[in-house]
């Protein structure tokens, strides 16, 4: 490891021989079980269940799938299923293709150097969204996000978390308010963990008090992350958020999102397009293992949900605040040089 | 019981001799546990608890708690002392109050009388709210809903759930999304259980994905219940409430209130002088037993949010739906006859 110990640091992926090293995120926050996987099929199933999750995290663990892959693959065909797997283990976040492909590109000997390149350049970038976004946070506010979007979601410093942290860091004093994000209670079980070892002061709300707490609280502004963003900026992101942004519309408060520019999708003109992941109708009859409803009744559990472009105020990315229109914004990124590692060192606080 | 065994209709509240009967509602809908509370300070919890909950159904279960308070009661002092007990366990549904004070104002041997004059009544305006209320749901529609006003909230037919059984029970083809209402996750476990009952098609979501529900379910309208209406048509309900009425405005349909008059706060110009009830943190860190968010973490957990009256297009009682400008046409109901039980008959289906 490059930066220090995993176990240290709560990073939530990391390379070892023969595996793919990850904390189980579904113990989180009871317990920090570290674990590895070192089959296919865990690696698949570690993405699919959400024991690994957040969309630049789980573009880092596919990349290092791939390696694993390659080395436990003993024919082409076998390896190329194999990537197909890894790569389509959920629909949704681009940055699992993304990363996937990116590795893919390159000879094999070059697998795990181009992967860990990618996990070293989401901390570059992380740091880079930091410190572009911290400047929307206002000093004294109270801000609102949605899920989870720390570094356990990026393995570097965070997206929409990094900015709230990173704001902090600067001087500002602030106060979060985190939706619990039912079903999988992400903001519950994750955001809350990593507010807390940052130091800032937070507070937990269910997600249907999101509206009332942006009037009674005077919320200043609402910051997540992204799983798919289309050129128009309309956002897949986590069940719920398009909710906060309609909420934060009726309140005149700007809606942020913050991202890499991986999680752009330059193929989508808009999201009309975007495939939306529907989950177990299990997770929304139980909580956090306990039944909360009848066994027999229908239960509709789509993952993301879709913000128009038009609700959101200005998009993150390590280039800066991309802001409205988006057509025009944001599809100029495509050209730009990958996000350079030691120019990026610049932003480290 | 006038309207046959509670056993077989799921009667949430009744009065026995010694005791105030009812369905403990935090056991729902994993069993169905039927008790009694012997005492002013069971009768207080079990409101405080919401093991006996829903606006219309607290009053009913007030004012038969007044009946035993009396009798249990050896002084005038120690009596009055347990009625305001009684009348204050929860600050926010304005009908505990009135119910109360209903049976306060008559001589002591009146008191199980008039009781069950309010719950009789109450059984008459909810057949009444369903007839009137159904013609606004189109044959066809998928309708969302949130929290639970069904006949467990109300001791009859129900108030907001009333008019899309009412509406189904007419002929017309209806699907309902049901917001699962956490923390207490009353649509979860008591709006699916009621709504299985009377085999109606239903689908659980969580409250995060009802804006997406609205846009990707084509949702025709949304009616909820209400704890207190202010003249001006501001509405205290379930908190979530709120959210989804920014949320149906912003779709361009329809949100509807269905209460019974006793509901309205005549006192009451608008929703800012409304005492909003919050409750235990606890509630948003776990959900039956099962811990979803660290125990250090500080957590918001206001119980009712208030929807302005202008993002609201009707609000229905037992006398007809109201129409915006709600100043105009709420006030004139106090002046109404109270309704009566045996006119009310005529809309029995």
């Amino acid at each position: 490891m490059k930066n220090g110990s995993p176990r240290e640091r709560f990073e939530p992926v990391w390379w070892e021989s023969g595996g793919v090293g990850y904390i189980d995120q579904r113990r989180l926050p009871v317990e920090v079980v570290r674990t590895r996987a070192t089959t296919v099929d865990e690696v698949v199933e570690a993405i699919a269940s959400l024991a690994v999750r957040g969309a630049p995290c789980i573009g880092i663990f596919g990349a290092y799938g791939i390696v694993l892959a390659r080395e436990l693959c003993s024919s082409d065909a076998e390896f190329a299923l194999a990537a197909e797997r890894i790569k389509t283990a959920r629909p949704t976040a681009v940055n699992l293709a993304w990363a996937v492909e990116r590795v893919l590109a390159l000879e094999r000997d070059a697998y795990l150097s181009e992967a860990e390149a990618i996990h070293d350049e989401q901390r570059a970038v992380d740091r880079a969204i930091g410190e572009r976004g911290a400047d929307l946070i206002p000093d004294g506010a109270n801000v609102l996000t949605h899920c989870n979007t720390g570094p356990l979601a990026t393995g570097g410093a965070g997206t929409a978390l990094g900015v709230i942290i990173a704001a902090q860091r600067m001087g500002k004093r602030l106060h979060v308010y985190v939706d619990e994000t039912r079903p999988l209670l992400q903001g519950a079980r994750l955001t809350t963990f990593e507010l807390l070892a940052a130091g800032v002061p937070a507070t937990l709300i269910v997600d249907g008090a999101a509206a009332a707490t942006i009037r009674a609280k005077r919320i200043a502004c609402a910051i997540v992350g992204a799983d798919r963003i289309a050129l128009n900026g309309d956002t897949a992101n986590k069940i719920g958020t398009y909710g906060v942004a309609i909420a934060a519309a009726h309140h005149g408060i700007p809606f942020y999102v913050a991202a890499p520019r991986s999680t752009i999708d330059f193929s989508l003109a808009n999201g009309e397009g975007m495939a939306i992941e529907e989950r177990a109708p299990d997770e929304v009859r139980s909580f956090a293992g306990a039944r909360s409803a009848p066994s027999e009744i229908d239960a509709y559990n789509p993952a993301f949900d879709v913000t128009p472009g038009h609700l959101i105020a200005g998009i993150v990315t390590e280039y800066g605040v991309a802001r409205p229109p988006y057509a025009e914004s944001l599809p100029e990124l495509a050209y730009r040089p990958r996000f350079p590692f030691a120019h990026a060192r610049q932003f480290r606080p």
